[in-house]
């Protein structure tokens, strides 16, 4: 997605330690034109696997993956990492480590939301080593719904997920992809 | 707003101490088309107020804030309730208590985000006691900010938080209003 890039090359600032600050258009402030076309774009490279139902997890996965809802016109579901009082006691329950807040988080979905005949799309805003989207596609096993694909919206190429996610034997996507870093420059794959 | 009335009717449930549980299409599995029309509403009803901006705090006013920028061409800026890495130590910081988990949470935002020439337009899920959208608003006021409205999906019109937000002197609308419960009922104005 040539927008998506030109803008990653733009505004996106390498912070070190594979940490790649987007926040002015991805996941604090949202250029939400910008995520409309990139859940068109999943939504088009995603339409043949046929998914009912899009998951992700709080926070930043919810903009990418409700654009990706509205242009397939599906329900989303983000696993929360707290559990409100409105969820029941009884819920999917599958951990995985933060990559930008160094602690263990916690994913949660009801099982009201998330059941046997679900084929879901899992949507996330980053894959870097694929801990958090392991976690969700362990919460669509634990549900015993299908799993039909993973599209995020920027890969960090040189931190091992898409190997992490072969496993799965379902088709993964990525807008963007980074393919490494030199010194604070961000090379992209063409 | 009808769709969204009829469906609170249908599908949302009291569960005491003031909780309404809508979870299976606002605020944990989202309606994408529901919340769509919801966007679309909000944007029209704030027009005439010109924001430049729309804000909201994570995770539950990501949805509703991304459709109201969707429709009016807006960015959209979640506070954080974590610093992630990716944001600056000095940025603008609020706490509120939440509702629905029984702690007190902070607000953050980058001053990258959020600065003197914006006119902003709060957004969120629920209007309950007000203080996460006091909160928001207090954020908007450290940045230099002119706020220009607050618009909420949902609000209980029992818990005097429309009372509580009279003193910011900008429109508030809510596109639905949970007047009263009765026993298990949910009451709604027409």
């Amino acid at each position: 997605m040539e927008a998506l890039r030109r803008r990653i090359l733009q505004d996106g600032r390498y912070l070190g330690r594979g940490i790649i600050k987007v926040d002015c258009f991805i996941n604090h402030q949202v250029d939400a034109p910008l995520m409309v076309e990139a859940g068109r774009e999943l939504a088009r490279r995603f339409a043949p696997a046929g998914p009912t139902k899009v998951l992700t997890a709080e926070s930043s996965g919810i903009a990418p993956a409700l654009c990706t809802g509205l242009a397939m016109g599906l329900p989303v579901v983000y696993a929360r990492k707290r559990r409100p009082v409105t969820m029941p006691q009884a819920v999917f329950r599958r951990t995985a480590p933060s990559h930008t807040k160094g602690v263990e988080v916690e994913l949660l979905v009801s099982p009201e939301v998330l059941g046997p005949g679900d084929r879901v799309l899992i949507v996330d805003d980053f894959l870097a080593s694929a801990q958090t989207i392991l976690a969700l596609a362990g919460l669509v096993q634990d549900a015993g719904a299908t799993l039909v694909g993973v599209g995020v919206v920027i890969e960090k190429g040189f931190e091992g997920g898409r190997a992490a996610l072969a496993a799965l034997g379902v088709p993964v996507e990525a807008l963007a992809i980074i393919e490494r870093v030199e010194g604070d420059q961000i090379v992209m794959t063409p």
